[in-house]
């Protein structure tokens, strides 16, 4: 079906609910209707008349002149892991990893330019902020983002290293289109990423990719620690290799047979 | 603020571009635009202009005529998470108690009259739904629940035993109001509850009320096992003193200061 509606076919004001929503965050956890007009660039009556309605809809709560968002907002979340049996599937895996490991252990799938943790079993915090499910990442400064790039083929390879912001997050970000490009090439060559330091100063992280039963790969599994816990020697000596099995594992979970002439003499395909 | 807009205050179309997201379910994950029409109750324009208004967002994809969400639904819920300090402060412990008993454990808050999962550790797959965090159950029935609700005030007890759907989930579901009254007085002096069968044949956990720095009970902690893994009064014996144990150290680290005078010679305030 080509949806190629025109502005008349555009609802605004589900996008402006789901701005009222969003303008809720660590920094502005508890907004007065004032705040949520600021943060949203909206008029005080049309906020006003959409946390009424999300308000009876059960999303938001007041006590007094400030709102918050309540629990059912998981619910809409909740809605994508259930139509994705592959987070389902990942959990035990997800927990086997981190158990081996003693470090944090993410599945990522790819949105756009964004890495998206969609399952985590979080040993402790390494990140500056608060990777819940649902936390965006920059794909080209995280090992998962590598892995998801790297196998989603040259033509998404070629439009996101034109489209996307390739910004220098530390000192040791890569954001040369022509390197970025050399490296995703190296990923898939080897079968696996550890970026160290790229996204955040301090924070390392290896990922592998996961494929379902039609051999694609459709996210990445990581383990992230922070970079005084573990050199990337160590990284690529010890936990790889307890994250390749354990991607393998999910990936025959999720269907997926692996063709006889896959492991190479070079230990990849 | 006193918020008692009229119906000119509601904004209908945000109302049912939730429903069209919320239709997408573990039975209907890929549907056509018929199939959501179907199932949401509105008509086919309707649903076609909230899907090109979602697709513009980002929140749905489709491929051909079948739609899917995409992974950008999780961020709504991670801006609940963010909110809510407590559920990252949650996790370490969340992890510590799995390990501890080899069984899931779960965080959850009330919402009307469910528990909802906002943070989880899954160890195995226990209940016939598939727990992620978001997944909502019926407070009367669960231990989260009744620990929720044990601690919400007389008021809301008598309001909820009033206003919900008490319905025998299994042959061992306590549905009297009376006897519910005297089942959460029980949790109370007790400080914990145990359920075991009411929500599902097979499934049995044990729940402890999480306090803030204010005191109030702010969260459930609870692990869940199947019951021919654990008979309740091992679960009594043994995890419960754990579980305690972490909803006291989660509640040091929210601010809590326990009373001198808590812990009573018979171990429960």
């Amino acid at each position: 079906m080509a949806v190629e509606g025109g502005d008349r076919d555009y609802v605004q004001s589900l996008e402006r609910g789901f701005a009222v929503l969003l303008a809720f965050d660590e920094e502005l956890s508890n907004p007065t209707l004032a705040e949520l007009a600021s943060a949203t660039g909206l008029s005080r009556p049309a906020v006003r008349r959409l946390l009424i309605t999300l308000q009876r809809l059960g999303y938001v709560a007041n006590e007094g002149t400030r709102w918050r968002l309540t629990p059912r907002v998981l619910s809409i979340g909740q809605h994508y892991t259930a139509t994705r049996a592959m987070i389902e599937i990942a959990q035990p895996h997800l927990l086997h990893l981190a158990e081996q490991t003693g470090e944090s252990a993410s599945l990522a799938e790819l949105d756009g330019h964004d890495a998206v943790y969609v399952a985590r079993v979080p040993v402790r915090r390494i990140m500056s902020i608060n990777v819940a499910v649902g936390t965006r990442v920059p794909a080209y400064a995280t090992s998962m983002g590598r892995v998801l790039l790297a196998w989603a083929g040259p033509e998404r390879i070629t439009r996101f290293l034109e489209e996307s912001d390739l910004r220098a997050r530390t000192p040791s970000t890569v954001t040369d289109p022509a390197e970025l490009r050399l490296v995703l090439a190296g990923v898939r060559e080897r079968g696996w990423a550890i970026v160290d330091g790229e996204l955040e100063e301090g924070l390392i992280s290896a990922a592998a990719p996961v494929r379902d039963r039609t051999g694609r790969v459709v996210a990445a599994l990581a383990s992230s620690t922070s970079a005084g816990r573990q050199a990337p020697e160590k990284l690529a000596n010890e936990t790889v290799p307890i994250l390749l099995d354990a991607a393998r594992d999910l990936a025959a979970d999720l269907g997926h047979v692996e063709p006889r002439a896959a492991v190479s003499r070079d230990g990849f395909y």
